[in-house]
């Protein structure tokens, strides 16, 4: 027994900046995660592959990567206590993925609604899905597995890779022998948060980068101030889930002054510009401090960049070590070790004296 | 413009030792080949896993993989010319083969006979076939590419593969800039040996591994004469197509020789056994200098692992320039090198003299 941490692994896609969407859903939760787990948090640049191949999208990976760390480092993550790294820099997570996909049934893969939504969101027609998007949930389980992970937080439409991950490593350790921990996935409870720039009445939709409708974590105050007033107010009486008052519920940290604040926009005491100027305030509260981690580490020249170098040969060491044990495990290191090993007393055999060999 | 040779890539999947059908399927020429070609000769021990990723199927490798490569030795391949390799052992491949999924459409697999056959074949279920069998002519594309191998000889069952890697070759190509050389197959024109304890009258079946019907280039002059002499003489007259004929056709040098051995045959003035004598010295004058070579090879105490070793690092040097030409292409190795030399150039910076520090 050793007395380290679980570890967690989780992490983002290199599509864009985060936004509060993000901030509510994961990002806070995996702060707090690194009081009591060593957190290993993959910038899934090959993840972006399965549905973003295109020469011109992969050209604009160095700023997204540049600009998803700088985020995930502005809210709260300790490059000290968390391992960020780079999915596509560790050469073993290759290796172990191409291995686990010969243990895995198509028919796990072929019948997920979140492989044919990822498809149906990247515009892709049944003729066009890559056999990497198939495989995404392989590659996110070698992923898991290479870093042991116990505990992978995640979001609903990733609960069933997780849960994919899990009868990997169980049938794997079966088959072969204990080498995996088996990871189990934690949904996020907190509800998404909807866009801002809503049309009174319109449908809602979720925050989300391509919706064009985000407050991003780098936004200026003036910025998160302008898209919080384009969040109309409900009629009053109907304050409860309106998009403007979720908003509320995400922010403000006291649930008495929350329930005050619907209490007096329902009876028509305060207009929606009063609850939005609280959000503004309540938000400020929380920005402020993201800002000024953002700005500390945007003016340490190449910080961003050395973090990410050090979390990826950090992980490049437990990659190869996890390789090691699933080779060592199915059988495929003794093979090559085999081969090396004679090769080697031939050559050692060749070098001694002439009265001292054999036939 | 070089002067090298154009190479090309072929190989066996080491699932136990070769016999007469590979013989004059492909290792006869593939011996031929080795004039005109820079040989690239691959033991497919990931391609096995496929089909065979059972712990107890995978502790035979090291067996199998010795028998094929002395097979091949014995046969003429010559290891001076031709790299020999084993294919699990050339890390680069499987990060070649993660980064082509990512371009090959699954509709372009799933259709294809050749999986559904070998599905068949090794009596998995549709809910039990594995990604990485409909992934293998990816994976295989990855092994023809990495080498930059322009010919692939293969046989009928495999050609739509290398027309698949042919045409990943393009997209790529066409998608990234020139990196790959583009495959072309070619199908060997052999007709398929009879398999031998043929039953007069009985279905004929080819010669395999699996149906307990091979004459096995390691045979000895007994267990070859015994195996031909299973083979019965067909209705004089019927000549044509009988498989004892069938050997005579595939081992006879002679064309007039050919020709009388099956007048004189037909027309009743030689038995079926005299037959089988003219096919086994026929047989003979072919397996006397390969048991030579064989046993010359055999003696040489951790030669044939030599051989594998030598050949496995050759190919790792072409497959890791080759990843680093796709990764260079694609926009990956940017990225990557992105992030080490603005970590590098900070790590400089910070050696640098107080007084020459900026801000």
């Amino acid at each position: 027994m050793d007395d380290r941490k679980p570890r967690l692994l989780t992490g983002d896609r290199p599509t864009g900046p985060l936004h509060l969407g993000h901030l509510v859903g994961t990002l806070q939760s995996r702060v707090k995660l690194q009081d009591s787990h060593e957190c290993f948090i993959i910038v899934a640049d090959l993840h972006s592959l399965t549905t973003r191949s295109r020469r011109d999208e992969i050209a604009r990976l160095p700023n997204h990567v540049r600009d998803v760390v700088l985020d995930m480092l502005s809210v709260g993550v300790d490059p000290s206590r968390s391992t960020i790294y780079l999915q596509s820099g560790v050469p073993a997570v290759y290796d172990i993925a191409i291995l686990l996909q010969m243990l895995t049934p198509v028919a796990r893969l072929s019948g997920l609604q979140s492989i044919q939504d990822m498809a149906v969101n990247a515009g892709l027609g049944d003729a066009d899905v890559p056999l990497g998007l198939l495989g995404y949930p392989v590659l996110q389980a070698a992923d898991i597995l290479m870093a042991n992970a116990e505990l992978v937080p995640v979001g609903a439409d990733n609960e069933t890779h997780v849960t994919l991950a899990r009868d990997i490593a169980e049938h794997f350790n079966d088959a072969y022998g204990r080498v995996f921990a088996v990871p189990q996935p934690t949904v996020s409870a907190t509800p998404s948060l909807p866009g801002v720039n809503t049309v009174a009445g319109g449908a809602e939709r979720k925050m989300s980068k391509s919706a064009g409708n985000a407050i991003w974590l780098k936004d200026t105050p003036e910025e998160v101030a302008r898209k919080i007033r384009t969040l109309p107010g409900p009629a009053p009486g109907e304050s409860d889930g309106a998009p403007l008052f979720r908003f509320a519920e995400a922010f403000l940290r006291d649930a008495d002054e929350l329930a005050n604040l619907k209490a007096e926009y329902d009876r028509g005491a305060i207009g929606f510009a009063a609850v939005q100027d609280r959000v503004i305030e309540a938000l400020e509260k929380i920005l402020v401090p993201i800002r000024e981690r953002r700005a500390e580490f945007a003016a340490d020249k190449h910080r961003t960049e050395e973090i990410i170098v050090d979390g990826t040969i950090t992980a490049r060491k437990v990659a190869y070590e996890t390789l090691g044990k699933v080779r060592d495990a199915m059988g495929l290191e003794n093979l090559w070790s085999g081969l090396v090993h004679a090769t080697q007393s031939r050559a050692e055999e060749r070098k001694k004296p002439f009265y001292h060999q054999k036939s």
